[in-house]
């Protein structure tokens, strides 16, 4: 937890060398592993003072909350990024997040005239446009209709985009933060849209929140009949203000903000309709000049979450177990290889079970370090056998000037002191 | 959400018979649906106050928090059941669970001294007794082995106990709330046991939490070598403290009280310690005056979540969606009938995907309901073949004085009014 926790045990106590390398060879620990010496005991400490105390009952937190020792486990957010913390964006702590799911307390938050507080006994979906019987929902008849749960991810369009000129954000939380997964639950969209009635005609769907911004996005009536969400459940729980309580639309694989939240308003039409959040923003200027429209999906991309600049290698040479998250808009991540030499050479990782579609994906692989700089990268396949690109690549095509759509290849870089940095390989 | 809500509707606005009834022989919703006149419109409603301005920015809240009018959606409490609430068990308001995901902030607690705040940079686990080099580990020196992530429920022993004797508690969240679902992530004990190297004669593993209780309980090594976690994650973030923080043993399928929390010592021996919690406490005194011990598997189970008493029919005749989960301490549920008619008979419900071993797993029911009044049930089957028992089944091994293992089909018994009440069929 703490390098003083390290220190307490007059050593490093790491597991040490001639049993990380059996499970380099073999992928298990059988009997007879070697430890360091200064780990071993016999007996334990002296009792602590919440051994020998009683704590609080079951009745003053009817909501839980999570350790005082883990308040730095927090979003966050970068001031200079936008004008108003009300459009604005808070970074997930990936680095603290140890499995597939994010914690909806983590989750990151983005919205463009603030965190509505939306009353849901008030609150309505209507469905209409080039419909056969246009509808208008209360939660209470919402809710009545056959739903789903689901995982996936969600992740905004401009992930990354502050590295696109240069590597700057020396943070995890802040280069990758803009990405969380969760269980949804909720209404398919193409249950909604069969009890309407869409007219021969309806090719296009304009999705709209009820925030002050009434964020508005086109949608092809093809994604929308495929597997898109209308959902009221996140992680157990209803969703949170911030995600779009009481109701918000989920689009698998496809950029954060078409998954609109507040929804109340769901538009048929034959052609999309060019608005202001698909035109003047989330559109991606070429060197060439001319802008790309409509580019929905998230392409894959990983990243390693241990070791990385918040979490550096504190305890010196020896075993560490590098781990990482990998994502993909197409579908199933099908594979993650990793590098310690800057991407000359690379490992195959393995993929945690289940392995879900447009879902985050947990890769692990067990390392033994040198005390040597390295450069750490990840790199993601996908089962479409697209190939996560270095940034190099990604410039040829976009030019150094987007803002959206960075995939690319991070490096970490290690330093002899265990510290590690955000750098980017010409 | 509200009877109020719906009730500005101008009628029920529930979907119509005639699309129900082909969403029942189909199972899908295709174009030319019927609904309700009272809920076809045109145009949305005037917008309401938040949909006209801004709402607070992000950095008000960088820890998430629920909405405001989710304040009843709670863990609770039955006073009369302990002496103390530093001895006692708060219950997961599963009626407000929409997925497979307990939310940590709902996750019931149950604890025998009091909820511990334990300081992560002093913590240490001792691994020691019939070993060949016990270990003394910190949480850094823990988190470096390679690690899993994995979704398993916990269930109390005494998940149902009050309902033993007779029906009495009318509420989902106290029959059935002492059970949660999360993805935990931590390192395999069968790792930290080939660390420290199991002697021939070590058959049985005591695990000692670091709570003023000192709750332990002896384990079979069997168990402890197959698929128990020492656990640092729960569902994307760090475990709560009432789960342990900063870490807990999680014994798949097995009675949540031996998957110790603030697990602070491992120690393995020859045959069973026979401790005070599995011998005064957690066995079954059966009618015949014997008791039973070590009874660790919580066998198949399931219950409909809605509708249950805190969640009635409150929009009248008609269609509505039969929700519920299931799980097993065997493995994966392999099936769940539900009965409207008591018992007599039963259709298939469906599984939500992806189904996971000793995980909670989502069933649904297309129904509609006439409007007069039916008792709901629901049965699960595992993939052992194995099939959930009723009350009266159950009581002729158990008797009536029994606290644990209660894994009966629960009865709702829905009025016509809408309102549903625990009951039990003889």
């Amino acid at each position: 937890m703490t390098q003083e926790a390290a220190g307490t045990e007059e050593g490093s106590g790491a597991p040490a060398m001639a049993s990380r390398r059996r499970l380099l060879r073999t992928g298990v620990v059988a009997g007879g592993a070697m430890l360091a010496a200064s780990a071993r005991a016999a007996s334990p400490p002296d009792d602590p003072m919440w051994s020998r105390t009683l704590g609080p009952g079951v009745a003053d937190r009817p909501y839980g909350q999570p350790s005082q020792y883990e308040k730095d486990a927090i979003r966050r957010y970068v001031p200079w990024l936008t004008q108003s913390t009300q459009s604005d964006v808070s970074f997930t702590p990936l680095q603290d997040q140890p499995g597939i799911l994010t914690a909806n307390g983590f989750f990151y938050e983005r919205y463009h005239s603030g965190r509505p507080s939306v009353d849901p006994a008030q609150h309505r979906l209507l469905i209409h446009g080039l419909v056969d019987r246009p509808l208008l929902l209360s939660m209470d008849q919402l809710q009545r209709f056959p739903s789903v749960a689901r995982i996936h991810f969600l992740e905004c369009a401009a992930n990354g985009g502050p590295e696109w000129p240069a590597a700057q954000l020396n943070s995890l939380q802040f280069t990758h933060g803009m990405v969380g997964c969760a269980e949804w639950v909720g209404v398919p969209l193409s249950t909604l849209l069969g009890e309407v009635g869409v007219k021969k005609e309806g090719k296009w769907v304009l999705v709209e929140g009820a925030d002050g911004a009434h964020m508005d996005r086109s949608l092809p009536i093809e994604k929308c009949l495929d597997d898109c969400l209308v959902v009221w459940g996140q992680n157990g729980e209803a969703l949170r203000p911030e995600q779009g309580f009481p109701l918000r639309l989920i689009v698998p694989g496809w950029q954060g903000n078409v998954s609109v939240k507040w929804l109340r308003r769901i538009e048929v039409g034959a052609t999309p309709w060019y608005t202001r959040e698909e035109t003047g923003k989330y559109t991606e200027l070429l060197p060439s000049g001319k802008a790309l429209g409509f580019t929905w999906v998230n392409e894959a991309k990983s990243v390693l979450t241990f070791p990385c600049p918040e979490k550096p290698l504190t305890s010196g040479a020896g075993f560490y177990e590098l781990r990482g998250l990998a994502w993909s808009g197409r579908g199933k991540i099908r594979q993650v290889d990793v590098s310690t030499d800057g991407g000359v050479s690379y490992t195959r990782a393995a993929l945690q079970e289940p392995v879900l579609t447009k879902a985050l994906t947990r890769f692990t692989l067990p390392w033994r370090w040198d005390g040597k700089p390295v450069l750490l990268q990840s790199r993601a396949t996908d089962e479409t056998g697209y190939v996560q690109p270095g940034i190099a690549e990604l410039r040829k095509v976009m030019g150094t000037g987007s803002v959206y759509l960075n995939n690319s290849i991070q490096t970490w870089q290690v330093l002899a002191d265990g510290s590690v940095n955000n750098v980017q390989l010409s």
